[in-house]
């Protein structure tokens, strides 16, 4: 029972499939051109597979779709890519708004792909599908990396639900997998419950910070800072250096006080200046570190497996919640009940057991 | 549709009620005698907001029942009893083993029923089920608080799951409120999950530590820290002052680099010794301070309200993945799609769609 609601969207639709608003009117009217002949899932696959990014990036949008119509050839995508995908290295990079995500990912995407490699950015960030395009949608901030034959940029997915926005993501990362990429890189910002959802698809996750006066964590959400596996203070450049050491000194110490990780990883500290293109290489060489270790240590496949098992039961579990709370005969009756609980008329307790027996009553 | 499956037990049992094991042979007669005559919830209800501490005892006897008999009547009780409960400040209190728990509680609750106070201590720790009583039940280290006449010392309930161990604990902070306890201490320790839930029920959270070599957080669960309204050190007494005093810089350290708290409250950091009973009076001066502070912003009383509608989802959400993961049309297809989904043949995604259909169809 997958849910998918139709939805109105205000953003261009051809063939029904919506249209992420930074494709140029020329490169629109290709679109609509090339799309006049539906692919079949089979075309999309073989282009995938062929490394073809029209093909990898048309097949996204399937994915993407609203269309319930399209779930099943979307999933037929999947489906035939999963066998060539869980080849690549993925990379999480969070940080607030401010701390230079987009000139740190063309920078450190460019890095990598002029040592040889192909570079997929991916994005989750539910609050940007309101504006559409808070997050890699100002694709001008990677000029660079957008023109690099090597490199595949998709902006966040439309959807209000954190849960549909990842979902999406992380099925997209097979599709880019499957179509030759070995670093993806997912990026989210500091916001919401984002970050748990990439740091549970991704094998290295990122912090980007910049030094600043006083407290250095402020606005980051707690817990944030013991899922990193580096720490990464951006804009080391000029007058600044020597602040970004002097956190680069700061954080080390405040995560040699957290508990150590299970890989058996110490999550290093390092500065760099994405603007001046400094420091990009050492951040290469931890995450290098990194998998050397938990490769060796088989923490890697553990990881991913953990990962799998995570989303099976999280979608699932999501689900059965969805399908609770927007039940016709609970949606009125727990209003009443969060009500009589707030004025200590009913226990938690008793207000859920009478809720759970009016639902599975009518189910 | 409340959970409750009858267990046999290798414990005593009177009239189907389980009895801890520490009550002595002669305590035990005692009780079956009394026990003969069930009393009605009334009567029991009657008893406690007299602050009888024998009808408060036999009615959490009765919460802590897995004889679905007496589930009718325990929220009777307990619906009798929520009028006049909230009005005691709710205290977690957590630490791994060695820390001093019980000797800390022994001291802190004595100094609390010196100042007029009337002190009920409870205990979440879903893990001490199977043995029962590795926390609270060796009372003999609470010798002086467990005669007290304005203490009352319960361990923590039997249970398997920690939703349903957590659940009789915070019943019983009602119950131990309606009886004129002003001060409930809830003591956790710090392994699985136990912390969230003694958190998600209490005013103020306080992580016990001693002060050690090197690392300072071994052993405590991730996310602990960020937790925690105070982190007390205990043990600083005789040679160890001085280590406990580095350890309290360092913490101070720590905690300042977390995000700020949405209680506006700063976490503090103190020492004491349980042993010698130094340092006691700090730790309530602490906590008189943050009541203070989150009484006059108004976040004590939101606080409260949003742990009601926390436990009435968590409860929910808790019973909805209990009837679906123990669904016997479910669980065997389950360990087929993680097979699939571990070898790669299927998606999380689709796995999940397809177990999603088969539920509700058999629903």
């Amino acid at each position: 029972m997958a849910k998918s609601s139709k939805k109105t969207s205000a953003l261009h639709e051809v063939d029904g499939i919506p249209q992420p608003e930074f494709i140029s009117n020329r490169a629109l009217q290709n679109a609509i051109e090339k799309r006049r002949i539906q692919p079949s899932a089979s075309d999309l696959i073989q282009g995938i597979l062929a490394n073809d990014k029209t093909a990898l990036s048309r097949a996204i949008t399937l994915i993407e779709s609203t269309n319930p119509d399209h779930l099943v050839k979307a999933n037929e995508v999947i489906q035939g890519c999963l066998p060539h995908a869980n080849r690549s290295i993925r990379i999480g990079i969070t940080g607030v708004p401010g701390v230079g995500k987009s000139t740190f990912i063309e920078a450190f995407g460019t890095y990598l792909t002029q040592l040889g490699k192909k570079v997929a950015v991916l994005a989750v960030d539910p609050s940007s599908s309101i504006s559409r395009g808070s997050i890699l949608g100002d694709k001008t901030r990677m000029e660079e990396l957008v023109k690099d034959s090597n490199a595949f940029i998709r902006p966040s997915p439309a959807g209000t639900s954190l849960g549909g926005v990842a979902r999406k993501t992380r099925e997209s990362i097979i599709l880019c997998e499957a179509a030759g990429f070995d670093t993806v890189i997912i990026e989210t910002v500091g916001v919401g419950q984002s970050e748990t959802a990439v740091h549970s698809m991704v094998d290295f996750f990122l912090l980007l910070k910049i030094a600043g006066a006083g407290d250095e964590l402020q606005g980051i959400k707690r817990g944030i800072m013991e899922m990193a596996d580096a720490v990464v203070i951006n804009k080391a450049d000029g007058d600044n250096i020597a602040k970004a050491k002097l956190a680069q000194t700061e954080f080390n110490r405040a995560l040699h006080l957290f508990p150590a990780k299970t890989s058996g990883w110490t999550p290093k500290v390092t500065t760099c200046s994405a603007f001046e293109k400094t420091g990009i290489d050492a951040v290469w060489k931890i995450i290098e570190a990194y998998l050397k270790l938990v490769q060796s240590n088989s923490y890697f496949e553990h990881r991913r497996q953990a990962q799998n098992q995570y989303w099976l039961l999280e979608t699932i579990n999501e689900q059965l919640m969805a399908h609770f709370y927007q039940h016709p005969a609970i949606e009125n009756e727990l209003e009443k009940n969060k009500l009589a609980v707030q004025n200590n008329e009913i226990s938690p307790f008793a207000a859920a057991a009478a809720l759970l027996a009016q639902y599975f009553k009518t189910e």
